[in-house]
């Protein structure tokens, strides 16, 4: 396995965090939605929970499903507590036989820990009275919890973008470059926007295969405002890492291209980032991205297409990579 | 349809993040009050749907009013379900007639969302009893939400700032100025403020209608704080693009002024951003921004008259545009 | 009124925001809080009206006296409201004479507005049922209100920091220093501090008062960490824009130092900033701050006395001012 | 005691915002998780107490255990007052004793207190009604402020990132090197990180001890991402202002190396800072950090031991410290 070296004039980028030594690390660097490709161990289970950002990262169906479970669990702990403490002490109660016993002990505990105490049935004497109290004070504090859960997860800010599935080598100015693009599919505006790539490659290096990562300049890295679709483009000069290269060249050395994007979201007024990444096989060679808008029918306003963000129509590509 | 080019030693602006190519859009780039002029299409309903930003953003007596509907549908739904249940198992119902049973099984839905649960009315047996669970559990979390979108719309960083309703052109160092104003409306000072313009004209290019940006450097475009309204200034100088520009070419190339606004918000303690655009139908030749501000009776503060924002007198020009 | 102009050396700073016609403005340019010395005019009261930040910003005691009243003055219409339906319609009132009535009905509204609900007291028949829930609603609502302002309240970023009362003329250095201090008096510390001075003058140019203002140089102007009492520290040398100035030029340009202060403050993880202000009466000529930190009794810890921030002890300057 | 002063190469640091003379601070500049050396005093208690930020910052046992304490002390205070107004004011009680009365009224307090409101005992008369509204309204402002605490605890952004317990002297390129490494512990990544080192040194200078502050420069300050340990390098070269120390200089000067890091985490999209320090006594001579990674069985995925953060193999320097 002989792999090329990128030409000389590229610019190594050794400001990237990753590691270089590839006998320490496995896989492409970020997956293909943008999240780091590492797994964490040696914490025990404890220190590396995190409870709150999984409740806040959850899928919405889930965080519904884990307060349901929660809400259940803890009214099946407290009926057991109020039949351990006796029937009699929970005074209006008009069940029977035992199971019914214990649903109107469940439901009291439901009743007591929404807070909603119809009060047909209530607590008579110290134990019960003291558990329900206790109930109720746990019960508005799990509220308080949700309350801030809820919050936390619909206010997060977060960058409200899409990349384009794959990176395309196109033909631009009787040459080649390497295009994606990305789009905003929400009202959230981005402003100020910066955009870094840089690519990495698994090397040999004085007999050793390294990890080694060049900046990938752009024609246009930089928007004061992001507010439809944005192709970001990099010209093969001879200053490109992927100058020389073949398609089999980027192949071997496992190519990838990791995306960085900055900039200030004007709904949560708050500066955003996100990460993409194509690896080798998400590349197309001889391509040209489809457009995305067009003017409305009266040409008074812009019509933007989220939908075509990943359409490409085939372009030759003036040389052979 | 002939259009001029601007002065070759205009400033291009290449970073806009706006399409160069008219072909593919339509209208102003942005409306007058800084909204990108674009629609979106081609998403899923529920993926374009942003429920949290929409009740962010909505007016105060359509929230107040989405809430009110909310809480109806909501009890409607679950007066059905007692009823379904049978009104045998809410017990201490004093209603006779059909609606009269439908009414108390409506309120006392409510009673159960809300948590107040009188108790007059109770439920009885398992059915009932999970169902009024279930709902002082929805209750309890829809007011969660609404918690949480209530602090989310008052506290959201905005810059409370208003922006004169002209772009004039004023007599000025024996020469012509655009200028337009702001002021801050509130008690919410800014510090740091930087404001950028660029104006976008449609002009041919090799025989090709295209959108261009240019920059219009501000005598002053920097400020430490603003308390009070700052009037912005772009002198028509060589370098100027409006340079050699009558009001014909403005109107027939569709010059749009955009402007930019960043600062810190003392008050939200966070980086707030404004956008405003200037289109050539509100731009106003020969006047003059009308005094704001004046020492109050003892000249020991300043007041400031916000209502006086747009005005502006009639100054002759020292050349006719 | 003869003033003086400072020497040609001096920095003129053009980016206060702050305007420089001495006819428009009145008073100093920031009360010695570092809250600008404007007020605003011209806007309709509901305009102007932040309810939110007028919540926010009052003080404790204030804050809690508008819940207070607010709660009673909402139970007071509710109580009339529950009057004019009848009070028949309220189910287990106990009450004979009028007033007793009213407070029932006055004390039956509390318990629905905040979702106590007893239920000895409840209503009967559609009106009473449907204005209890609307209230409970209402009383929802208003809590979450509440609570948002109270986290408002307490989380709201704010520079704590304390400035000197004064602004000292020091011997310095075999010449003259303009010295002031300020002190983080909370566990919030600051990172990456920043402090800018500006001078404020009103001088004649041009046969017309004018405001000036001018950049006053730091020894240092940047501190990684502010942990403690920091001295910041103005040499006038002959690029300062108070050289040659006496006490008597001073007070008759109505000089004014104004401050600004910003920094990362770690308890928030946000930015916050701080204004100050000197004016020439806050001068002290010929003094020197008095330590504020010493060692504790074994050498292991530093104590920060706060109470001497505004202490200084007399020294001779070098020249009479 | 002679101490000695660094090459003259050394890089002085006088930005770092910390005092300079020895005479009046005592102990290590930071303690080891970064929390400056610091008591303040002088302030009255309620000045200096910030009740927020001790409730945030506490332990999780010890905010429950608050929140418990003051549960129980509210209800025994509206015990006493309704026991005062008269316990013939509560309808339904059905205790005797007086201790049971006692506890009818404590319980009934906190069924009000938290709006669970059962109803058997409910207040009858002006008196018992006003202060069980009151109670309702304070228990409800009191759960509003659980609210925003239990949020701004889990939500308050912090840089989730640990620090080898040692800073290493390490045979590196044929010298000498400083190094530490730090890791992000829970998949809150950082992006943007930059490291700062400054060098703490007690020397004498014209005939008196002084601190003096250095800047040690990193092979590599910055990164684009954080998403694995990051060993940083300070290699003592001729610039360095360890060049020719030996590690009794540096005991006898108390050398501390602060750490600033300084990253913007992802799922806070926040700024977050980080201090750490490294004293005399937690350096090692002659060792090498172990590695913390490898590829996963099938090469496809990276795993990080968090707990061999600290670990350390032995190994000769090129020359003696």
């Amino acid at each position: 396995m002989l792999l090329k070296n990128p030409n000389k004039k590229a610019q190594v980028n050794n400001e990237t965090g990753l590691g270089t030594n590839t006998a320490l690390s496995g896989g492409r660097f970020f997956n293909k939605n943008g999240v780091p490709n590492i797994e964490v161990s040696g914490l025990p289970f404890w220190g590396r929970l995190n409870v709150y950002h999984s409740l806040l990262s959850m899928a919405t169906w889930k965080f519904i499903s884990v307060i349901f479970f929660f809400f259940f669990l803890i009214n099946l702990l407290f009926a057991c507590i109020y039949l351990l403490i006796g029937t009699d002490h929970l005074g209006g109660m008009v069940a029977i036989s035992a199971s019914e016993r214990f649903g109107e002990a469940f439901f009291f505990s439901a009743q007591t820990f929404t807070t909603v105490g119809y009060g047909r049935i209530n607590p008579i004497g110290f134990s019960a009275s003291l558990t329900a109290s206790l109930e109720a004070l746990i019960g508005l504090m799990s509220f308080a919890l949700v309350t801030g859960l809820l919050y936390g997860r619909f206010a997060r800010p977060r960058a409200y973008i899409r990349f384009s599935k794959n990176a395309l080598f196109v033909p631009f100015k009787e040459g080649v470059a390497v295009m994606f693009r990305m789009v905003p599919y929400t009202k959230n505006y981005l402003m100020n926007v910066e955009v870094k790539v840089t690519l990495a490659l698994k090397i040999e290096e004085e007999g050793q295969m390294k990890n080694k990562f060049f900046n990938m300049p752009l024609e246009i890295a930089k928007a004061t405002t992001m507010t439809a679709n944005w192709t970001l483009v990099h010209m093969i000069t001879e200053e490109s890492p992927l100058y020389g290269f073949s398609k089999e060249d980027m192949n071997r050395s496992g190519a990838e291209l990791l995306i960085f994007v900055q900039g200030f979201d004007e709904s949560f007024s708050n500066t955003v980032v996100s990460r993409a990444s194509y690896s080798y096989e998400e590349f197309v060679y001889g391509a040209r991205f489809a457009p995305m808008y067009h003017p409305n029918a009266d040409n008074t306003s812009t019509i933007l297409h989220i939908d075509k963000l990943d359409d490409y129509i085939a372009a030759e590509l003036p040389v052979k990579l």
